[in-house]
């Protein structure tokens, strides 16, 4: 199978090529730019992720004329697959699952439903199995030699679970009782409060003495990579979150959040949003267009390139850019205090993640931890390419003196992964910077203690003519490819309903 | 506050007027016709059910000029609820959750997700809890004879759930190996097959042995209500379908499938897709219009009701009556041989649902069985009047001998109620019997032994210009509001993009 045309995103390394910036993807979107200068649009929609995305295909089936303006060559902003020789890696967000409503319409809408992957997969028969780094002791286990009945996989599973029970069990309901409605809007409820001011470092003091060493080393190495960042700038309140959005027990945990992926991977799915609206007639774009500044002038917002060229027009604006970013567009009247703040705060997940194509078939069953001195904290198997080796996929957390930049030192990336598990061969390394990302500063959002409670409605808030929506920003699966797909539609209906008040309805028949 | 308009749907009795017909609902649609006589439509859809209804509005939202045809004078079908003095029964489907992805995306767009309600409160304190009624020997159990520590509700929820898993567990892993992907169109995969083609009596004999009396009696009390139909006449394979939609567990299954309905009745909910497809302004219908016939001329499809009178045309037809009505209307040309022979054969459920207003706050937390001789089977709390009385929502089977018509003799009816525990003082019942129903003819969809796998493909498929969308043939939630939506959905983008292909864009500008 041919490659895809390159995005400028992404690294590839393979010992045939060295590191080349760019890889392949179903995302790039050729030629960059379908639109008429000087066109009044109804909407303009900054951001091509899975919110900006949701919220031109619905406004522009809807009957409104929509400009979508993008920073980078290609569709999915935080959630985009490189597609390498016909097998997808994906670069940012992955894992699906039918507890995800907003996710799952989509798969349903494109017929995708029959196109889920069990990703992790360990109990691959004669593969290499778990591999633990406890206080420098490493220890690694063959599949031969496993107890006969219980996996050493089950007794990863069981001894995070276990951790995890403890660390989640505030109320003796495992946090039922805190977050009743996962989906709800009322976060400031007083039991949100306080544990949104505690830091998952304030938990961790809580709980640290009913953890065994075993419990305690590997369940912190499973968060550390939960939410990126060092133990005190990281709320608790997002995990409880997760825990109640993944039905409030462990083993669903994994199923609705690390197990199912899709086949062709991500950007075979923000394709099939982005060419529905293309297909309407109604939505133009322009990528590799990142934006200066925004005005509102009451009657029309003007937003202008960085490049100071192109100025484009429209009746109402949708900014769906990450929180970490949003501080740098220029908004005319400015930003209310709240939004600024926050942006620049920003939430604090910086994790690494990498693929390796590895030249190791017993490893696909491969699930391993390296915490707290690994490069990389936690891998596993994730698929077999064409080529028949093993796909790992690997992450790393921000925690000090362990964070990676991949590219930075290539074999210091390829030496992360070798620790995992004597003779791995890697052939190949695929990754997306996301910390050194400028039109993402940081990979899926994680919020610093009290931010939800202080900040969350007021992200939400419409700016005269300017509407917000965004994955860091949503309710539900906040965070997550639902939670982008759930926030970009909720705010395309908002704007068609104004538009279409103050549009006499026989103009669209 | 004041009642909403009458249908001429439903069944109200209270000492005061005796039996009426017709009961007040939000989904009356007053006056009941608004059309341009003689116009070609784009789509006429004919049902105003969940699955019309998100036809309606997702086509009308895409630019389509829309012509909903329905035989009631309300919206809904078997979805409605009836607003007495302010408070909703649920006349049909009821119960939602943000694990059903279709409806959960309607409450969100419709900023409704904050208005669900614990339905069945089984901790109030002080009030009547379970009573059983095992083999003649009836126990009647008040808060002050339980236990100290386990609660009646506990263990009628251990009995029924022991037994559950008993009657579930086919494959040694509760299903999960049978049905991996709850919401996989792969039904006829050799698995489905063999449980498709079970009875629940056939499974039954098998579990039977392994059952306790009281776990026997309980849990035939749940089944019947659940299939509505003789035991020999229900595919087991529909009970393992809802076992696996609602995860593979019984406190899930209770959680997901019987717990959470709307504040304001479903009626509320339609109601926002009704009228935000007539806000289009491309939306004209035709209440009480039952249809007689449906020719496709190839260019046009023409609809003639049953009057004789108003013949409808337009390029395209979605028929979303039920499975047990499809046969009633004449297509021409005939309907292939397998929808037909579905739709004679019809699914089985014929339950009877009911509910009872009360004078006995204690009884806000009954939960009762009355099985097998019980007219009506299983009765819960449903919620507290604006009189302070206590609603109760019971359930009857259809199994020979007890099957309840129950406007047919109230005082029967009301009898059926008061057998479910000493003292109860009946001041109001309220029901919809849907075996009666020409429109209806039946409850929610449970398919025959067999069924699924001869006829689930074909009653999807298109006929010509003619698509069919139904709750009663949709995948994942099949026999849900999730389902009717989820189908509606479906067929809305395909007959849109069919459309749009023939149309030329520019003529929507």
């Amino acid at each position: 199978m041919t490659n895809s045309p390159k995005s400028r995103d992404g690294y590839q390394w393979t010992k045939a090529t060295g590191l080349v910036q760019g890889v392949p993807t179903l995302g790039l979107i050729q030629p960059s730019t379908h639109f008429t200068r000087g066109k009044h649009y109804d909407v303009i929609v900054i951001g091509g992720g899975y919110a900006g995305l949701t919220t031109c295909r619905d406004l522009a089936l809807a009957g409104n004329n929509v400009l979508l303006v993008e920073a980078r060559d290609r569709i999915g902003g935080r959630s985009w697959s490189s597609n390498i020789g016909g097998y997808p890696y994906e670069m940012g967000g992955t894992w699906v699952h039918w507890h995800q409503p907003f996710v799952w319409r989509e798969l349903r809408r494109y017929g995708m439903m029959d196109q889920l992957e069990i990703s992790p997969r360990k109990n691959v028969e004669g593969g290499a199995k778990v591999t633990v780094n406890l206080d420098g002791e490493v220890k690694h286990l063959s599949h031969d030699e496993e107890d006969g009945t219980v996996t050493n996989s089950a007794i990863q599973d069981a001894t995070v679970e276990s951790a995890f029970k403890k660390f989640i069990n505030v109320d003796g309901q495992f946090g039922r009782s805190v977050i009743p409605y996962p989906h709800d809007i009322e976060f400031n409820m007083a039991g949100v409060q306080e544990y949104d001011h505690m830091s998952m470092a304030d938990r961790m003091a809580q709980v640290a003495p009913h953890l065994t060493p075993l419990e305690k080393n590997m369940f912190e190495g499973f968060l550390a990579i939960t939410h990126g960042a060092k133990w005190e700038e990281a709320s608790f309140f997002e995990l409880l979150r997760w825990w109640a959005l993944m039905n409030y027990n462990y083993p669903d945990f994994m199923a609705i959040g690390l197990t199912y992926k899709l086949r062709d991977g991500q950007s075979a799915l923000a394709r099939r949003i982005f060419d529905e609206a293309v297909a309407t007639g109604r939505l133009d774009y322009s990528f590799s267009t990142p934006v200066r500044d925004v005005i509102d002038h009451g009657d029309r917002v003007e937003v202008t390139a960085r490049n100071g060229v192109e100025v484009f027009k429209a009746r109402r604006l949708v900014c769906t850019v990450p929180l970490n970013v949003l501080h740098t567009l220029a908004f005319t009247p400015g930003l209310p205090t709240l939004k600024t703040e926050a942006s620049l705060a920003g939430h604090v997940n910086q994790v690494v993640k990498c693929h390796a194509e590895v030249a190791n078939p017993e490893m696909r069953s491969l699930g391993a931890t390296n915490y707290p001195n690994g490069r990389l904290t936690y891998t596993f198997g994730d698929g077999t390419t064409p080529a028949g080796n093993t796909h790992l996929v690997a992450f790393g957390s921000s925690l000090p003196g362990v964070h990676l930049d991949p590219e930075q030192d290539i074999q210091v990336t390829k030496k992360a992964f070798e620790e995992f598990y004597p003779g791995m061969n890697v052939q190949r390394l695929v990754f997306h910077n996301w910390h050194k990302d400028e039109f993402a500063r940081g990979a899926w959002e994680w919020l610093r203690p009290g931010m939800t409670t202080k900040y969350l409605q007021a992200l939400r808030e419409r700016h005269g003519n300017v509407f917000f929506a965004s994955s860091d920003s949503s309710f539900g699966w906040r965070g997550f490819i639902d939670g982008a797909i759930d926030d970009g539609g909720r705010v395309a209906k908002i704007v068609h309903d104004e538009l279409r008040d103050v549009r006499p309805v026989a103009s669209k028949l």
